[in-house]
């Protein structure tokens, strides 16, 4: 069985702590590890370490070298940023050269997983299900309207695998307004996309074979150079004129194949903004229901989320649903509630040329 | 005439840009200047440089001799807080030696006053007044009704001297609930009490000698030491076993001696809480109302307070009425409205051990 762990991001929404040198996945958000470092350990037991590719975007090679130092998996390199269906494609290219029929697991190296044997014991049903030459994805029981993910809708058709049952999917859909979103949440025949897929390389390259010519077509020539002294090169040639297009939007949305669905039996995040990373951190709440990850100390204050990287002394007084993010160069003080504008603000900061995001 | 500046405050209500040594008058909230640098320069047109006393706490004497470098103002070094009775007894007995029939102004060394040729001619009234005996205030027209200051309450009698009006005082009131201040508002006979007095040297010590005897007594032990060479001794002996009583409460609110009011045609402020500052402030708030000093941004953000003693860079994201204060070790994240509780937060951390209120 092979992986593709997706470390491409950019992770402009946990700015300031997270920062175009050090993305999301790189941060220790969620526990005592990167959430890079917990997507990894976390696959392992699945996966044997030199079936492993980690994409990343050049701006993180190093940093991600560093993780890997001593690991057998093996670090594909972006020259650009180009979306998830060419960083797909391109770890796709270099597992057909291995094992074309084996399942392969793409997987985003930056959300939580609050169960690891549950999620490998839902990836070994999908992996056999892959094996026939199904897309499988990951499905989480919506608890609430989120209009921030997509949604995959389930059919009537399912089966039973290994004991587990899995669902044929009918479509995937985009994300939703909150009364579609409502609507879902009540009719229970949508799942929460968790963006993780199994399928082999073989399946996943003729998918975009088929939706995506232009890409299939970069592809293939980066594919033909693999293990010539020019690929390198071509890699760098081509790599940039991808279309920079998501899976689920230029295969998932689009194709005849037949998809199914394992509902996921582990608490899942995406840890999309730092509202995200509040609610998953329950068990870190005081009694006033504040996360004071760093030191500080809260007063008549409740419902805050405080995350420090300095030793400096972070005091609340008397306030409610703050995000404070203390950095040694940049502070923010933001209503939790505008967690998804911390994304314009960064866009904003580069703008202006600020120093503080890089 | 003579000045006493009153320096010996502690500032814990500036938290953290205040500290046990930096207090609020070595701070430049409210401009260019420290509060005490402006406090010497307002007086010097009215009062010779040498007949000007600094009376500060131990602790900021150091820090007080270099603001006063080059300067004849004579440094008057408490070894522990007595409160203002203790402060303005110890300046009279040096004033008494030099001009005990001479007006002796006593003011607060961080407060803020808006107009300096508007209070040196109050100041000039009051001198004039002072010299027969009296006891004169300068009194601030009410402009809410404020519970944090104390209030004097006029009598009928008036005259008018320098072509400038004053009343004889009824009685000084100590801090008023609030439906009491929202009645002397109505009825238009109090002022707030700016802690600005000027009386004689003479005057001023037959009031302690009669109402606060004990402290009379020290104050004579460490007159008549003065210009020996024990006088320091003295000082180091009685002074810490002074009563701590402040003028208001010890002397003016118990005085049967004549006391007069003239009424401040100057902006003024205590500048007593963060809030007290914000409000100073503004001619310098955005058009979201937001007072910014330092580097900072706001978005989406409206009615914030943010002082920075460092370069590092403050992002507002979607908050109001906020208090943003960020030092180097420590870092304040209020409610404006919870500005009176920052002395409490200060005490808390006192108490605790914190080195950041140092």
């Amino acid at each position: 069985m092979f992986a593709v762990i997706m470390a491409g991001g950019s992770g402009t929404r946990f700015w300031p702590a997270s920062r175009e040198r050090l993305p999301k996945q790189f941060l220790k958000i969620t526990g005592e590890c990167t959430l890079f470092e917990e997507t990894i350990r976390r696959i392992q037991p699945l996966v044997e370490e030199s079936h492993i590719y980690v994409v990343v975007n050049r701006n993180h090679a190093d940093l991600t070298r560093r993780y890997l130092a001593g690991s057998r998996a093996k670090m594909l390199v972006e020259p650009a940023a180009r979306n998830t269906a060419a960083c797909i494609g391109l770890a796709a290219l270099h597992v057909s050269r291995r094992g074309p029929n084996q399942p392969m697991i793409a997987c985003p190296s930056d959300h939580f997983i609050g169960d690891n044997d549950c999620f490998l014991s839902a990836l070994r049903t999908a992996a056999e299900l892959a094996r026939s030459g199904a897309i499988v994805t990951i499905g989480i029981q919506p608890e609430r309207p989120e209009t921030g993910y997509g949604y995959i809708e389930m059919g009537s058709e399912s089966g039973c695998i290994l004991g587990r049952s899995y669902n044929r999917i009918e479509r995937f859909v985009e994300k939703p307004d909150r009364q579609t979103a409502t609507r879902y949440l009540a009719e229970g025949r949508h799942l929460w996309n968790s963006g993780i897929f199994v399928f082999t390389a073989e399946t996943i390259l003729r998918e975009i074979e088929e939706h995506l010519p232009a890409l299939y077509h970069g592809l293939q020539e980066i594919g033909n150079s693999i293990g010539s002294i020019r690929h390198q090169d071509v890699v760098e040639q081509v790599y940039g004129t991808l279309i920079p297009i998501s899976i689920d939007y230029g295969i998932m949305e689009q194709t005849r194949a037949v998809v199914y669905a394992i509902r996921a039996d582990f608490s899942w995040s995406d840890v999309g903004t730092w509202r995200a990373l509040y609610d998953l951190r329950s068990r870190d709440k005081d009694e006033h229901r504040n996360v004071l990850l760093g030191d500080a100390i809260a007063t008549h204050a409740q419902r805050n989320l405080v995350y420090s990287s300095t030793n400096r002394l972070v005091a609340l007084l008397g306030v409610e649903d703050l995000l404070v993010v203390d950095t040694p160069d940049a502070l923010l003080v933001g209503h939790l509630e505008h967690s998804q504008d911390v994304r314009c603000l960064h866009e904003r900061l580069r703008r202006d040329g600020r120093t503080e995001v890089c």
